[in-house]
This record gives structure tokens, C-alpha cells and sequence, in this order.
């Protein structure tokens, strides 16, 4: 049997591929187009004949693989290894794609959601280190999760736990895409702080954005950020109202999950440590004073290579893979 | 090895104890005033002799005892078997009940908190048989909480999750017990449905429990929920902020453990088909559209022997007993 891992990040665009050894360093690593319109068939196709290129580049073989690891956007019977939905990829119903891939490659393959995945790669290589309690946060288009108790990720009794960006923190408060009103996502995604603050200017607030918001014709969470620098006074309550929707929910990890780190990923983590800092202001503001609490609230270190990482770490943990 | 199992609910007020079989049926019960003024090392002794004399009562010796669950009020480091805090007993600080029960039986014990100890027994006998995904609300003075995740209770990085009547639904809302501002606790807890009754009264509300008010000086739920029997529009609208906030907080633990099962217990519960019926509409109101939800949503139905059930089955389960 052999020793290497390989990692899947399986998004609507790109298939990220990546082969690690076993204790999960990268070898080497490829991207290429989902190509999703083709089909579940075409697109494990695709992954097969990357996954083999990339073991050749390499300088390995088949021979050398021990199993499979896929993270995924969609919607999943994980028992089943069956994507039953996907909104970004249509062709995607009821697919057995744990065992689509596995008869393609001849090795045993575990599959995970994205967001499980991403957890599991900080956990194993970044901020989530050391700890067998953790909550993930992606902080993107969306606001995605991931949830470690006790050492596990948590996966919930139809594979859909961890939907944490869609826990709702204000009730009766902005529409988010999922139909809830008052998700954290719909404060807090990079989209959403995006919004928050050109729904804002065109209601009559003064801003150093409304330039921006004239010449491109939308805002986006960098420019929040940007202007954030340069002291505009609507950036600063806008990130303040993102920083503390993220608190809020930081609580409720603590009295639901009781997390030892609360782990923040993604594209908005590069507006740094000025909004990790307000979230930690308002999470010491906001949580009880029935006892002192030691979460620790940070950033993820491990970037873009979190997907793949987690992927080839779940290949070789998993029980049932 | 013996193959009885005891279970020990201690409380500030009463220890209640129960002597089982293997299969967590009840042979014997007892309760005893606790006394916590004495001392740890008295209340230890009570419990001592209350158990020898139980066993004895039963037909039974120490002989017969396979290990003990204790399910208590308190603080703890549950991996060190230690109450480190308890508002309620005022002398128990740092305190080695694990070690000292241990020592005075002669027997293994398991500790862990009321909260967890109630769940794990509704959940071997009662409306969470079955599931492995599971979270549980004790809707009392307070709210208590429970939560399990694949077959087992979740404890947390520092013993203290599942504090789920602590989790924020209305930033900035009203002031709870704990310090913190929109608890689920400050809205639904039989208490603060009582007192938001009580405070919409004094604020000029008409209602039929004004009187109940004026002449008994408070209210309490149960008031609430009889008034709401005959019809009284402000008891309506009470029951309906606290069924919204129980559902809010089903939708937050869809979100995140995603239980198969949400189980309700308490006195609160006592109000019946019309406040579990409202919870389930406001909850099919608030969740998303983006999938069908089948979590059940229900009443405990053990009662208030939970505690001793789940200590014992906790004794007869816990691999670390």
C-alpha cells in the first residue's frame, strides 16, 4: 500500500489537486478548469487524468497512493459518498461521486464538504493546531464553517452541520441569500460588509466611498477596507458592524461548542489586524461575566492551499475512508 | 464487578438518588435534603449514607454497585473530576467530588454537570432515544442546555459547552442573569416569560393578568399560560416572543450541530401542545428555503427523574469512568 495522500479541492471553477506524503506535506500541486457544464462523468475524467499527471510530475505512480481525499462545494449524503445537489453545477444531482472517483483511480476515496475540508486543513497545518476544539469561519462571497469537537469534525445527522455563516444573530434583520432573515452572513460576508456600506451612502451617508461607489458603480469589502486607513468615519462603522456580528456569534460558539480557537479564513482576513482586533473588542464587551473565557480568536495562516491540505489530511484520517 | 448502576442528581436544595439495573431501569429512589451549608465533606457523607441505605433498601450491597453518575449543579474541570465554583453552594470551591464520592463508596464514579447528566438521560429513555445528533433545553428559572453529537455529549474545550440558554438572539437586548445583553434565556426562560408579562403590565398593557399581578404582587408562567387559555390577547403575545425565541434558537442549532432531534424539558413545558405548536411554526417561518429541514422538535418525557437516569446511564457509558 502506499504512502501518499492526495487532496481534491473541487470547486464550480477550478479542480485544485494537490499529493502529499503522510504527514502532509505538499509534493507538488496542480489546478485545473471544473469544466462542470460537461458533467459529473467529464469532470471525474478531469480529476483522474490530473490526478495521474500530477502523480508523473512527481516522479510517483498509482502504485504509491494510499487514498483520496475530496472536499467540495455542494450538498452531500456523506455516508453515501453521494453529491445529491450543487446550485453551481447543475449537471450535479444524486452523484456517487465517492465512488465514481474511486473506480476511476482504484483507491479508496473519502469526501467531505469544502467547508469541512478547509476546517480540517487549518486544523491539521495552520491556526487550528494543537487544539481538539475549533470553529472555522470563511469569511468570502458567503460566509462558510466548520466545526471540531472533541478531536472530529462535526458533521450533523444529514451532513449539514457547521452551516455556521447562516446562524442568525438578527432576527427579522437583513434578507440573506438562503431566505433567513438576520444570518451573520448577511452582516458579516465580504459581500454583505460590501453592501452594508452602498446601501448606506445611497440612504445619505457621507463618505469618502461614495466616489468609489460613483465610478465603479459598487463597493466592494477592500474598499471598505481601504478607506478604513484613511479614517473615513461610515468605513469604520461599517467594519464596526462586521466586527461585531462576528462576535456575537463567537459567543454563541462558546455556549454552544465551547471552541478553544475560533479560526476566520478567507478573502477578508486581508483586511488584518484591525478588524481582528474589534471583533476581540466586542467579543470581551458582549460575552458573560459568569466566568473568565480563553477562546482564542484569530486568523487562519494556512491560505489557499487550506482545501487541498484538508482533503489529503481527511484521506489519511478518516476511519471509514 | 457489580451490575448495578447508582445515579446522584445533586442540587443545592435536594440530592436525589436512584439505584439501577444494567439497563438504566429504576429499582430504588431516595432524596435527601442536600445541606450544602455543612460542607463538602458533610454533603459527601450525606450522600454516603443515603446511598448504602438506598442499596440496603433494596435488597442490594455495595457489593452489587458496578460505579456511580453524578450529575450536579456547579462549575467543573470534569477531566479532573473537580467543582471548582458553585453560586449556589457557596462552600464548594475546588472541590475533588469525584475523588471524595469515590473514596467513600469504594466505587468508580462519573461527574458531569445537571445540564449534561438531563440530556444523556432523555436521551437514553425519553424523547432522544434513537438519535446520535441531539440538543436539549431545560426551560426552567433558568435555561440549561445539553447538546450531543454522534452518539456523544459534547463537553468542550473547558467542560463548559452546552450553555445554550446563553446564546445571543437579540443583540443589545435585554439584560441576563450572566452579564451578557439577548440571551435566548432572557426571553424564554420561565422566568423571563413571567417577568416580561410583569413589565408590560406596568408599561399600560391590558390584560387579564393584571389582576393576578395586583393581587399576588408577581406572575409567574404558568399564570401566563392560563390566561392564555381564556383568551387574553397579552398572554398571547408573550407565549409568541418566547416561542420565537425557542425557535430562533433551533434554527442557530440546525445551523450548527445539526440535531436530528431538539428536545424541550422543564416546567415551562407543563404549557403543552400550545407553545411546542408555536415553536415548530415560528421555526418553519424563520428557517431557510435553501433545503428541507426534518429536525423533530419536541417535549422531554422522562420527567423529573432525568437527572438520576442519565448519571446512572452516564456511570454504565462513559469510557473514562
Amino acid at each position: 500500500m502506499g504512502k501518499i495522500f492526495v487532496g481534491i479541492d473541487l470547486g464550480a471553477t477550478n479542480v485544485k489537486i494537490g499529493c502529499f506524503d503522510g504527514e502532509i506535506n505538499l509534493i507538488e500541486k496542480t489546478s485545473v478548469p471544473t469544466n462542470h457544464d460537461a458533467g459529473p462523468e467529464a469532470v471525474v475524467e478531469i480529476i483522474g487524468e490530473a490526478t495521474e499527471k500530477l502523480l508523473a510530475d512527481s516522479g510517483l505512480s498509482k502504485n504509491d497512493l494510499a487514498a483520496i481525499g475530496i472536499g467540495s462545494t455542494g450538498q452531500f449524503n456523506l455516508k453515501k459518498g453521494i453529491m445529491y445537489n450543487n446550485p453551481n453545477m447543475h449537471l450535479f444531482k444524486n452523484v456517487p461521486l465517492r465512488k465514481m472517483v474511486s473506480d476511476r483511480l482504484g483507491k479508496p476515496v473519502v469526501l467531505d464538504n469544502d467547508g469541512n475540508a478547509a476546517c480540517w486543513g487549518e486544523h491539521i497545518a495552520g491556526a487550528g493546531r494543537g487544539v481538539k476544539d475549533m470553529a472555522f469561519f470563511t469569511l468570502g462571497s458567503g460566509i462558510g464553517g466548520g466545526l471540531i469537537s472533541d478531536g472530529k469534525l462535526v458533521h450533523g445527522f444529514n451532513d449539514n452541520a457547521a452551516e455556521l455563516g447562516h446562524m442568525i444573530i438578527y432576527p427579522d434583520g437583513r434578507l440573506c441569500g438562503c431566505g433567513q432573515r438576520g444570518c451573520v452572513e448577511a452582516y458579516a460576508s465580504a459581500n454583505s460588509t460590501a453592501a452594508r456600506a452602498a446601501e448606506a451612502i445611497e440612504a445619505g451617508a457621507e463618505s469618502s466611498l461614495k466616489k468609489v461607489l460613483d465610478q465603479k458603480g459598487r463597493i466592494t469589502s477592500k474598499d471598505v477596507y481601504q478607506h478604513l486607513e484613511t479614517g473615513d468615519a461610515l468605513a469604520k462603522q461599517i467594519t464596526d458592524g462586521t466586527a461585531k456580528a462576528l462576535a456575537i456569534i463567537c459567543v454563541n460558539m462558546v455556549h454552544s461548542t465551547e471552541p478553544a480557537r475560533i479560526v476566520f479564513s478567507g478573502g477578508m482576513i486581508a483586511a488584518g489586524d484591525v478588524l481582528l482586533n474589534r471583533i476581540k473588542e466586542y467579543f470581551n464587551e458582549q460575552v458573560w461575566t459568569l466566568k473568565a473565557e480563553s477562546v482564542e480568536i484569530c486568523f487562519a495562516t494556512v491560505g489557499e492551499d487550506t482545501g487541498i491540505i484538508g482533503a489529503a489530511a481527511l484521506a489519511r484520517d478518516a476511519r471509514d475512508g
